[in-house]
């Protein structure tokens, strides 16, 4: 009986699970194929206990929850794995450790389902002869050539939610909300999030902001007669000309290792600008949680299209979407490229014409209103 | 100063108040157009008091409301409009009326979302020389040219998660729980909810079904230890060789006004196959509730395409969605088409193959599982 | 070490496993008692394989999952156990066989989720000289003595988020909805799913409807510019007079086997009084799902409490909930009564004063409303 | 025609808008009173436009709404209101404005929600001769003599899904996480939302903590084979010793503005103890949101009992919650206490039974479990 083998790498996203189960149905069920599941990403290959066999009734239970159950403690590259020698911390290449375990295994194909770091692996183990077929994934929506990944839905979901949420209870205290949400280097939940929870001022890493264009746009609304303003705050937004997050000239402040943006702007929005502000971190909330309809459904497709990669040999690809179809794409392609948050795509563009601030320059102002009872 | 209508036709659809209050936004913040809302769609260009200014304080609060603030209570087309003369209902072409209307209120653009028929409409308008743009608007998925609508994501969800609240009572009494979804002539919801909801059994109208191969199904799983199995149903799926629902060769019933093919696929499992069955009707909390985030940014982004196209002059267009971004597609093509799950397709294929039966063919088996504790 | 066993009786109820993870906890944590489950409530203690250890790990991941780890699907009463002899069905009593499997089980003490029907056993088992404890659950909230059932707020709020739903759609198309909701002989369900769901009628059995006030308080409301009614119907709703479900005088409809008062109430509403009409049969999704944080706060708090209570070795009491605070009670006198909605109650009464009808008498009128624009 | 007023005042909670809703429909269509409501708490006697006719269409769609429609914006005292005389900022007794302000508006009766400031400002307005009803408000549920206050459950669950979202991500990475939850002087939103999330180390104002006992309950888990640890932390919860945060002897840390103990509890696990730690901050989150069903019933219950109160002139009391029902006590009694999570009360006792750790003592200690593959 043929054998493949499955391995989710890098941070955890929600449809990890669903893609282990698909994995493992369509396999077994239609292709009579075993599988097995590798422990803790790559890392699973260099412990003897890391590789065991999944069943029919591993993944009875698992489509609707997040996380993995394969495990995703460790971001170990076997190309440049740290190790402890005579003290010393270093980087040291097992992938031919890899490569042999994967071949005393007798493994016919390795499904990787990981984000670009993980696919960036996948792809060199491919060219040192493994049969890999790559599932892209991530809850940042930032890796090329897939219409989505799994895990950004229902990580947007929870940001739009928490935005949403803190609608009622900004206006009826006359606030300033400050949500910081993830993204390091990509600004998509940001960007999708807010546009979907109604926030007013919007910052991402790939659009540098002032400070002052945000006290400008946030006294402009109050004068215009809105009792609140929603800021959602990207953890990688930065201010224009560097990477320092000095709030006023002369602060010596550092970014601190817990929180970070977020804080800034809502002590520079309170301080300077002079308007009562409250700041939520939605941290890893955004990570967890049970996967949305359409993560589930995506990566039940990728899962699919993948087995069907992995059983006709067609190794060295990504199973992707595109316009809500499977399609194949080179691990060489896919690998090379990152995606990010185009300043002049359609998102931005509505979302600056429909009156949101992105922090570089001020949104079209809207006339006076008219006074409410 | 410029000014459009806005009018929203059939059915709701989570989303509509997105689209309005977009092109509120966009048209009046960046663009400096006045604009109109049309109640009740195409009637209200027939009502003295049916079209109205709306502003920016109007679609204040509506992101996330479902519904539509401009109402969608009629059907009627304006080319076939039921009327009644001499005690006799007859169709009446009005729609010279309703071009008369849209030049005497002097609009130089009017955006139409709504689905297959409000857009056929639309298009006819168009020809007639209004200056006609399309935002396509369904939950049930089925509008030609775009890779999704909106609506749709937000009643998969509803779908989905209906399904999965059944799964933990279905296995503590050992039952099978179906579940009727909507879905007249199109399965999309029934095979994404089902999909995502972990359905054992997927019926949509695009697959005729055979009573005999549910029992089948059914009973396998029984013997092969699940607990219970989980049946997704859409209104429109029917049994092979006609239309009619009849259970059993013999049944004299008729098809209910109220409720369904659910009805008549629990009663043929609970007395034909013998298995403890229960029956939910989803019905229009499918259509209600609050837009997904996804359905949020789907018509915000549709609608901004959309005012940008009126802006433009680019009448006899459709706003559709292509790989995530905006584009724009002829009227003509979009309503010359209808959209049908394929049986071919991804999904169903990977469906099949993850072990979900269809109803008609038995899905791949599982193996005898070994005995629990 | 002493050890104690747990069984989880009649139809589930969301909170069941945070139970179940309760005692074992507590029991094995705080007190060093070993902990068995039994399968399928009291068939459990008939079966050889119907009793086995539950450890920490068991229900490490179960606080937050709907259904119950141990399995409902039976209802059989050991004092009245259906058995077929010589080809007749019959009720035998073998409680004695109960009372010997207990013995030999050295069971310290029993403890009994369950609601009317299974904590009457429970009792009866008792005065047979089983150390048993109770706790009462069900969805209904109908159990006698304790201010809250575990369950029943999770349904609630099912029940109040689906007629939320309806709303805007409702309005949307200027229609009745119809939702039928679970209880067959208690209302609480219908009557404070409806509340928060903001229902403007609500049919419960403990309030006889007559369906002309249903007409009438739908075409007053019409009259005086709502466009839609919300009708929420427990499924023991019942008209005046009778228990039969006749819709109008003439009919000769029967009850349906699946499907009910839901369905009759929406034809009458359809037929007779004109107005187009929804129904949705919500059924087992009330049942389902993860527990609410009420529940699952109660089920812990009173599992906790039967622990102290059988480690203290006061047997034939019920853990019930009184102002927030675990209490007990005799299970002589908890399982004497049943509790239903009292017409005469706070929330009925501040329901009727809100304009809220029970079709018994039309509510207060409200004022004709200024026409809106 | 009799009137009342209706007045919000202090932090909002889910569930005023519900009450505002009930007393208008209430008094409006049962009795016969208009109803006026008051902006902005008491401030709005004292400002010209602050009091306004509210009518049942005002009322019609804010049942599932967060907030006050009649804002929350101050929390000024009249007894003690804040005002600048020549440059300087005193507080000054400004009761006889309000007394005389509702005088002339001839108000047979002021409902009050709120909860302690407010409650305690109604009490003393009610020696001054205003006819006065109250109705408790908080999310923090720290108001004496009810079994709740609406709000509270919402705040709860949104706590307890914080908790449930990050326990699978916590565990694919082998981390703690800690949850900085609302309550600055009472913690039942941590102990319950703990309880209901599945903490397991609960930190709440009224016990005290000890970092070392984190430290080490941690450590424990850790080699128990626990892959990762929830940490819910009130934002007032402090360790022993006094009110300082100080994360180690040594450290020169000052409270920051924004964010708090969280950050504290965070830095000190990764730090001193040497585990992965990632830390969120609610905030507002659980003020904000449309109300559970629970509070929408309880807002509801309240505010009828409190219309009931008023219109048979018995003032001076406070409608609360009894075992479910209306009840009411005097404002005398409700004001002059307040209620704090008892240490050694049922919820506490049954939840360290469980093996939840308050930061006083090592929980107690499961076995080593047995290792998984």
């Amino acid at each position: 009986m043929p054998r493949m083998a499955v391995l989710t790498g890098g941070g955890d996203a929600p449809g990890l699970n669903a893609v282990i189960r698909a994995v493992v149905r369509s396999a077994t069920l239609t292709y009579g194929w075993e599988v097995l599941g590798v422990r803790d990403g790559y890392d699973g290959f260099l412990n003897p206990h890391g590789v065991f066999p999944l069943t029919l009734g591993d993944v009875e239970d698992i489509l609707a929850r997040g996380g993995t159950i394969l495990g995703a403690a460790n971001r170990g590259n076997p190309f440049a794995r740290k190790v402890v020698r005579a003290g010393k911390e270093m980087l040291v290449d097992v992938s031919d450790e890899v490569v042999a375990r994967i071949g005393s295994l007798r493994l016919d194909a390795v499904i990787v389902a990981g984000g670009d770091g993980t696919l960036g692996i996948a792809r060199d183990l491919f060219h040192k002869g493994v049969p890999v077929v790559g599932v892209p994934k991530t809850i940042d929506n930032d890796v090329w050539g897939t219409d989505a990944t799994f895990g950004f839905d229902t990580a947007v979901n929870c940001a739009a939610h928490a935005l949403e949420r803190l609608h009622t209870t900004a206006e009826a205290h006359h606030r300033v909300m400050v949500v910081e949400l993830m993204g390091r280097e990509a600004g998509f939940i940001t960007l999708y999030g807010g546009l979907a929870g109604g926030a007013d001022i919007i910052l991402i890493p790939e659009i540098p902001f002032r400070y002052q264009v945000l006290c400008e746009t946030v006294q402009v609304r109050i004068a215009r007669g809105h009792k609140s303003s929603i800021v959602a705050v990207a953890e990688g937004a930065r201010p224009e000309g560097g990477r320092e997050v000095i709030a006023r000239p002369g602060d010596a402040v550092v970014v601190p290792r817990l929180g970070g943006i977020g804080q800034f702007v809502g002590k520079y929005l309170e301080e300077t600008c002079g308007v009562e502000t409250r700041v939520t971190v939605l941290g890893h909330l955004q990570r967890g949680g049970s996967p949305s309809a359409f993560d589930r459904w995506l990566a039940t497709t990728l899962a699919g299209e993948a087995v069907r990669l992995a059983v006709n040999r067609q190794f060295g690809q990504v199973a992707v979407l595109r316009q809500m179809q499977a399609a194949a794409l080179p691990l060489d392609e896919v690998a090379a490229h990152v995606k990010r948050v185009d300043p002049e795509c359609d998102a931005v563009r509505t979302a600056r014409e429909s009156g949101i601030c992105f922090g570089d320059q001020a949104p079209p102002l809207p006339p006076l209103p008219s006074p409410t009872p």
